[in-house]
């Protein structure tokens, strides 16, 4: 692998890192950016995502041998000094790594339900719109071995930057899809064979005292509004005990809770 | 409760106001500032820390009614125009709702301990430095009921803004206290009959496995290094189970499974 030295913030071939936040507003049309050693390394590990090209501090380029060995020897990677580096990105890039990915035919949720192992678990995430507890979900998602999460369209794309960067990389690994009407898609799980659970405040059931065979889902919703009633009333509801006075947990603190509890069940 | 209309950004009387981001930085001389309706309604509600004054943004001040009647007559509230109250804070306030508290004297160590129930839960900190870990970290222990937090003194400041803030007011709920000598710490909550664990990737136990009664302390460390070698060898040790190939939970999240579990055997 040979580095190609960027000396001008304009050059064209850099155009995808130019101006990060603005980019991260309107969208970069089929792609993504991934930052970060830890990122980076998932990227080039699982193999998933097809990666156009790699942009870094030239200080950090000696660090990153061992993941940068295993990009296909086409595949750029460019190397500038920091001042060059903060000019694209377009504000202090202090960690210095970044990589431009291509999104891919993102699969659509019925082929991701089909190619799910019997004894799968997945997560459903209704409107979770915010970039860090969708990053932190995923993180949480990727440590119990999750196979699957399905996001409905209001909440956060998980390859957004931010999101990526939260879940250290699982974004990039765990398999998702998104699904347009959360009715039709708990008909296609329960034809499947999946006991489905929203997790709520009101839960009917302490995921304590749950033990689930077979393969299950996992409903979660805001933190505020919670998961839609129209949900609350279709499936069964589970709780996760709290003190009294007190019931206002993180959502990803909670998936954290019940993914390991169902993981534990179901693995 | 007659609020007091701010015109002008440099009166003397909001300084403690006035450059919010800046003050962060260098400290608030024995106070700390909340902001947002949830903390402040934590603020108010317990009565734990001494409240100095109160400010917000003109056109939230009829939505407070009920907070704010829970202020000594003597507490002013003042309030000011969203444009004047950026020009105070120094950067756009969409929230516009603030307080300063006195920190009062902290309880130290032993005393906090001396106070606590028989059956008491509680958490050690070890290296926590990042704000949001701090403050997600006692919202977990507010819902769980932890008694108390320690924390060492390369821990964040749990009253620092933004801990309290992720924390949605825990910190200014679950009574904490600082401690210097981590081993002088595990000898104390030794003579006190706890029984003390260090949660660990590389714990010896699965925290699925442990049926604890009485008094608990669950010590928790940096996502990176974790916790010294030197507890890890004084106290035993405790895992979550994880996926192979992806061990690593954010220690609010995992401080969320475990306290979880703990609380689960103990109140």
């Amino acid at each position: 692998m040979t580095a190609i030295h960027i000396d001008d913030p304009c050059d064209a071939r850099i155009l995808a890192y130019t101006n990060i936040r603005e980019r991260d507003l309107v969208g970069r049309q089929g792609r993504f950016i991934a930052e970060g050693k830890v990122v980076l390394d998932v990227l080039t590990a699982t193999g998933r995502f097809e990666i156009e090209s790699v942009l870094v501090l030239e200080n950090r380029l000696a660090g990153l041998h061992s993941i940068l060995a295993r990009l296909p020897p086409e595949i750029p990677v460019y190397t500038a000094s920091s001042a060059v580096l903060d000019q694209i990105a377009g504000f202090h890039m202090h960690r210095g790594i970044l990589a431009i990915g291509h999104r891919g035919q993102i699969a659509d949720a019925p082929s991701l339900l089909d190619s799910l192992p019997d004894k799968a678990l997945i997560a459903v995430l209704v409107g979770i719109s915010n970039h860090d507890n969708v990053g932190s979900i995923f993180r949480n998602a990727a440590a119990f071995g999750v196979d699957a999460i399905l996001l409905d369209q209001t909440s956060c794309d998980p390859l957004y930057r931010k999101a990526i960067r939260v879940s250290v990389g699982a974004a990039l690994k765990v398999p998702f899809a998104s699904f347009s009407d959360t009715r039709v898609l708990a008909d296609q799980l329960d034809a499947k064979g999946f006991s489905q659970f929203a997790l709520s405040p009101r839960g009917k059931r302490d995921i304590r005292n749950m033990n689930c065979k077979g393969p299950l889902a996992l409903y979660l919703g805001t933190e505020g509004q919670g998961l839609p009633e129209a949900i609350l009333a279709r499936i069964q509801t589970a709780r996760i005990a709290m003190a009294p006075g007190f019931d206002s947990l993180n959502v990803a603190a909670a998936s954290a809770i019940a993914l390991h509890q169902f993981a534990s069940n179901i693995k």
